[in-house]
């Protein structure tokens, strides 16, 4: 064994000699977000050697300079003897890795108001599944001596007219000491069935019939949004978001299903997501709002079919194995005690029902939101989160398929990527001089590079000429920005760190770069083989609706020109945020608008894109800047005539 | 702090100067049976002092030459300084204080079938609500890629033909490897909802049709006795019983309610009678039987309704309050995952339906089993566990009462008292030289007495002129057996320690008399008050049943002949053993049996012998040998005439 610390945490542990350093880091339960989950791709372990001996392997993103310094990949990193490291204390390093962030504000509660509004436009009615009753009941004494448990179900039964009342152990354990000191003047908190049968789920001392609350957890692959909501009203209470936790085990699905299968690996991502995301979400709505966990009675949460299994703890394997079998779409009935969620332990987890393997119940939930099953109009709906879904259809049908995005949209798998977060750059421009202006979320000084960034960042190099319509960054150019590797790799620095006292430069690699073009194209090349399959083109297409974490500054005029979005009057196209987490939020309010969900989770056709024949040549076209074929965009083609 | 060293143990633990010791021995997780709980009452808690500074108070369970070698009590000492103290390894100190008795005889087997055998003559049919079914599906394809779980509800569908197909998280978490482990034929276990609907509780992999089982326990105060049973014919796969563990905290009802109070006393309570008592009994079986836990899908339990709340962890404390309120009499549905009861976690935890505060399920189950609410004859029925609970009635009508009659049947509060299992003195008789002849359980060395013994004592004792009619000891007999401490308290020696190589002698004193018969007149007036409530007499009796732990050696003659049985013809009067576990062995494999146990709960009328006018006067003229009016014993004064 040998010791093994790190500063400026200063945790010790013991290892065995031979240790791979990153592992080291994590057993010292210190969070690095890893995208390439320890295959040395990503870069992002970055550690400072201090002392000690550690045998390192060479690696594009240790520059000479920084490898002097000490500077090595703990994942490609072996532990020899008795060592110091540093690890950068980063964003995502604190608290579980999570910084977990506030939504508060006027414009967060207008989305939600305006959504609300829509619903009940649609049709659908307020009302949730769970009620609540104050009762007066009278005290037992020698001549009437039934149990705690039956005066209050003959109470229920006389006041409230249900003839079955039933209860769970944990409200057992509860009722002979807090009828007493209620002076037998509760809060019951129950859900009927029908007009005959009743479950309590929740009893308190005194009136409190106002208090009820519910909570909507978005579960994104890199982000997790969580709102809590008065059941009553439709009140946003509190917001909060963070990255998701399981990211330590890697930046995208089919990496998180690998490591599932490994030893304790699916409790530990379980765990990950529920104790190390979700429960600090909630914790901190607690603490903003003043609600007690005991009074949140209602859950809703809405992930992708992958996300689905690991908050469940139910193993994904198959779903990455050929006929790719998920093992639930629409989940059983399961109480909050059981996942350890911290809501009250009686609370009916309601997870959005998924379609298939690669569309998940976030699309289920966002298709709801968007309004699109109610439409006439042919709407196409594109989330761009980790990887990338599309539905398109409106009230009479809905197509669904999914694309292998990756993870770039959330900043995912780029070297200076981020989640569109405090510090992410959300808006580029780039002058004549190839300098660039930079807008970043918070004001803040820049950390790194989110989805909404980059692709503006792609646009404006494209038309500054800093890159080719391949992506590759052109030679010879008059600017300090632009460097090339020993591998003759080219990269563009849009921050310098000297500037900004930062760690290191904010920068766009070819890599990147290439990474990002793949991923606009699987979105566009999708959406081109799904209208194909209709026999319908672009033409059809009424009103588009771009959902997820790509960030609020989303540029559309930018996402067009880089080819992510069809070249159409972009006045058809409309950026409508966390779509999943606003489904989930009706979904809490309303239970028609549940049962609408179920409905369109029921009803959405799945297209396999790898079977359909014409996918791959759609792809690989569309792998340029904006296409292979420029007439696809008018648009561009005539800014390029202009610029040129 | 100070440092306290247990031997033969070998464990030392610190403990602050001034904690008692018997604190210290719980503490150090050694177990002693201590009925009275630490006020110095009962003397169970001898030990040794080796070395050290202990101080003790003085106590009549010490003898001068006891007090000599070290001897001291446990809860009668505080310690000083760092020591060392013997604690003698007793039956009840090895294995959490549990001595695992084995029941797999055929004797034993007998009375299951005779008893299964009644339920079927009164018309019960045999058939659970749990069901298996094997099943062989298609796997999934391509083209027919539907989830694991709906895969397996549409094959329930179809081939079972339920319309509606639920289930848990955890059998959701146990398919997808499962389903292809068995390459898809599975035998799943499922309980129907009438014809439409059924919840699936276990999957297993091949065809296990065959192996469906299901375990009952009675949870007395002083004893827990288990069996595990095949549910298609009733077959006794196995059987157990030991002390319960929560002796610890309180020989009755009463003091463990009122450690249940203090701090986490309700939790320790739970924990003791579950982890520490009913599952290392499952344990024991499984390994007899070779049944897994999975297996085990069916769950009966009864016990008093102080032990049916602990058991469940439910606040008991207004039981023994005016007005002496129970928190429930019947249970909502509970799974053992939520008691952490060790069967497959997803079974159904039925525990029997409580009558009132002081008459529980284990009452209600023994009238089943008992069969008397099938019977035209007026039937009593007379449980002797701790305290002792009275039904009298027949097909028509039921009345119960509860006796204050103490632990003193299982041998609790009994100096020498110990439960009816192996080393048990359970017959006795005595010759014209006052020496006793001894009948031990298990043909070993007697340990200590239990009730059938000391029924047989005292009743052998007053014939042989030992004791007067009040239980006192006569003075000047020629006998080295008999002893009286410097308080004057006179006792009898059954067994001297040199003869059989014992701790110390073991013997009766009148202060264990004194509770015996105390014990005894509580069960004779109760009959007595109870019938009079009804205007009725002995004469009405038809049947007799003695149920409980009193041991099978009862001797009827002789339970007439101290006065605690009526003295009518004994051959109306039967030992049916212990009735509960019967009682909860019959609803286990048979529905019928189960409706009819909740009818009988439901139909039972309790009297409540405080208020009853006479009691008190019935009481106090049956704290006598056999009576204070021997005319309401014939049988008894002739033979008064006779050996005078």
């Amino acid at each position: 064994m040998v010791k093994i610390k790190f500063i400026p945490y200063n945790r010790e542990i013991e290892v065995p000699k031979g240790e791979n350093l990153l592992e080291a880091v994590r057993k010292a339960g210190i969070f690095m977000d890893t995208p390439c989950n320890g295959s040395g791709a990503c870069g992002k372990c970055k550690v400072k050697k201090i002392n000690g001996n550690i045998v390192s392997k060479n690696s594009r993103y240790i520059t000479e300079e920084e490898e002097k310094d000490g500077y090595i990949l703990a994942c490609q990193s072996i532990i020899e003897a008795d060592s110091t490291v540093e690890v950068p204390e980063t964003e995502s390093s604190s608290m579980h890795g999570m910084k977990i962030e506030d939504f508060s504000g006027n414009r967060e509660k207008d989305i939600f108001q305006s959504s609300k509004k829509r619903m009940l436009e649609s049709g659908m009615k307020f009302g949730t599944y769970v009620k609540k009753e104050y009762l007066e009941m009278d005290p037992p004494t020698l001549d009437d001596n039934i149990s705690d448990f039956e005066r209050l179900k003959r109470h229920i039964r006389k006041q409230l007219n249900y003839s079955s009342v039933f209860c769970r152990l944990p409200i057992l354990r509860k009722i002979p000491k807090l009828l007493r000191k209620a002076n037998f003047k509760i809060t019951i908190t129950h859900i009927p069935r029908g007009n005959e049968k009743t479950t309590i789920i929740n009893v308190e001392e005194g009136d409190k019939t106002r208090e009820l609350y519910g909570a909507a957890v978005d579960i994104g692959t890199t982000s997790v949004a969580a709102c809590l909501v008065n059941l009553y009203n439709g009140e946003l209470m509190a917001r909060a978001s963070s990255g998701n936790a399981q990211i330590k085990y890697g930046a995208d699905v089919i990496n998180r299903i690998i490591y599932s299968t490994k030893g304790s690996g699916l409790q530990e991502l379980n765990y990950a997501v529920i104790q190390e995301t979700i429960n600090p979400l909630l914790d901190k709505m607690y603490r903003d709002s003043g609600i007690s966990r005991d009074q949140v009675v209602s859950f809703v949460a809405a992930g992708n079919t992958t996300m689905s299994h690991l908050f469940l703890g139910v193993y994904p394997n198959f779903l990455r194995m050929e006929p790719y079998i998920p093992a639930f779409v629409k989940t059983p009935f399961i109480k909050a005690s059981e996942l350890d969620i911290e809501v009250n332990p009686e609370t009916f987890i309601y997870l959005v029902p998924c379609v298939a393997s690669y569309v998940g119940g976030d699309i289920s939930s966002g298709v709801l939101s968007s309004g699109m099953w109610n439409s006439e109009e042919n709407v196409l709906f594109i989330d761009l989160g980790t990887n990338g879904e599309i539905v398109f259809g409106n009230s009479e049908y809905l197509m669904t398929c999914a694309c292998s995005a990756g993870p770039a949209f959330e900043g995912g798998e780029i070297s200076c990527g981020m989640r569109a977060s405090g510090g992410a750059v959300e808006k580029v421009s780039i002058d004549g001089n190839y300098e660039p202006t930079l807008g970043v979320i918070g004001n803040e000084k820049p950390l790194g590079i989110c989805g909404s960034g980059i692709i503006d960042l792609i646009c404006e190099m494209m038309f500054a000429g800093i890159i080719d319509r391949k992506g590759k960054i052109v030679k010879g150019l008059d600017t300090n920005r632009i460097r090339f590797d020993e591998h003759g790799i080219g990269e563009y620095i849009l921050a310098f760190k000297d500037q900004y006292n930062l760690e290191r430069n904010i920068g766009i690699t070819e890599v990147d770069i290439d990474s990002f073009i793949r991923a606009k194209a699987a979105i566009y090349s999708g959406i081109t083989t799904l209208l194909n399959n209709l026999s319908m083109d672009f033409t059809d297409i009424d009103r588009i609706y771009i959902a997820g974490g790509i960030g609020n500054s989303l540029n559309i005029d930018n996402a067009v020109k880089i080819g992510m979005l069809p070249d159409i009057d972009q006045s058809k196209i409309h950026y409508i945020g966390n779509s999943s987490l606003m489904g989930c939020y009706l979904t809490l309010m309303s239970e028609d608008a549940r049962h609408k969900l179920e409905q369109i989770a029921n009803s959405m056709t799945y297209v396999e894109l790898s079977v359909e024949p014409k996918y791959m040549d759609e792809f690989v076209s569309a792998c340029f800047l904006p296409h292979t074929d420029i007439d696809k965009f008018p648009t561009v083609k005539k800014c390029f005539n202009k610029s040129v």
